[in-house]
């Protein structure tokens, strides 16, 4: 699929900001793609759909990861982290892209997992440092970005794990398994 | 069994600064029995063992753990982790204490563990703040034991992750579910 092609169709489910940042997300995850050596047209793929469930009613997202018998212990956990997974059954179903790296990518971009791609990690690191992204700690994940992919991602993994210990918010088992992986066991 | 009889035991295995540690462990942990109305005895014999295999060698640390079929997971963490599980171990067999809420509080009182028992959580809790501890956070700690065992327990929990994910350690995943059962769901 072309990319001015796939951009029409996401269009048409997020407009605005969330349009913008899906633009910013794939500028950034093509520039990671050319780094590191990942498939370029696939990554910006997967850049271009990752959000593409994200202004999905709470109701619909559950139906979705009930339905599709994905993983339901996301149910148990707050209700951002419903739109990657359904994202990405609805981008295999709706749109027909049976990629399964693509798949994960848009899957995992906002728990990320154990044993991540090197395309579902230019994915999560691509959202969380898109220029337009601004917040505590993300100039060093960005300056990480540019020389080291797994650091910036352990970075990025351990931050959010930090943030919601803050929050007393519970953390999904995915994310500490991938902060995990990436850590100096 | 006597408390003094306990003592000198431990004091046989543990000498000197560990030791006085071990008695304000035991100290602290009686006054949150008593606050919390735990069994006075229990909770102040597994304060005295709960260091039983500190200063082991980290290879009979190691035997005892995989000898014994303790969680074959902890051998791929930090050694620091072991003496809880084989003091467990060496206290039932070496000592003859065969009740199960004494095994788990000397087995979890380093990593915690979802589903804490009261006296897991008090010796888990009395090794975190007694007096002659001094870090970062500490205090706050020693303020929510005076009034809520499960706050305390919750922030000393996020405590030690973050502390863990500043030094970029792998967390061992019971640490990561006590947390999680102890946060707002």
């Amino acid at each position: 699929m072309e990319r001015e092609q796939a951009l029409t169709i996401v269009n048409k489910k997020i407009a605005g900001p969330r349009y913008e940042h899906t633009k910013r997300v794939a500028a950034t995850a093509e520039k990671l793609a050319v780094k590191y050596g990942a498939d370029v047209e696939k990554t910006v793929l997967a850049a271009i759909f990752h959000d593409y469930a994200k202004l999905l009613p709470i109701k619909e997202l559950k139906e979705i990861i009930s339905d599709h018998q994905v993983d339901p212990r996301l149910l148990d956990y707050h209700p951002e982290l419903w739109h990657g997974p359904a994202g990405a059954v609805l981008v295999r179903e709706e749109i027909g892209i049976n990629d399964e790296d693509i798949f994960n990518a848009i899957r995992y971009h906002t728990t990320g997992r154990a044993g991540m791609s090197l395309v579902e990690k230019i994915i999560y690191i691509a959202d969380y440092i898109e220029p337009g992204r601004q917040f505590h700690g993300l100039d060093e994940v960005r300056l990480l970005a540019d020389t080291d992919l797994d650091m910036a991602l352990k970075k990025s993994l351990g931050n959010t794990i930090k943030f919601l210990i803050d929050k007393s918010a519970p953390i999904f088992p995915d994310t500490f398994e991938a902060y995990n992986a990436m850590s100096n066991k």
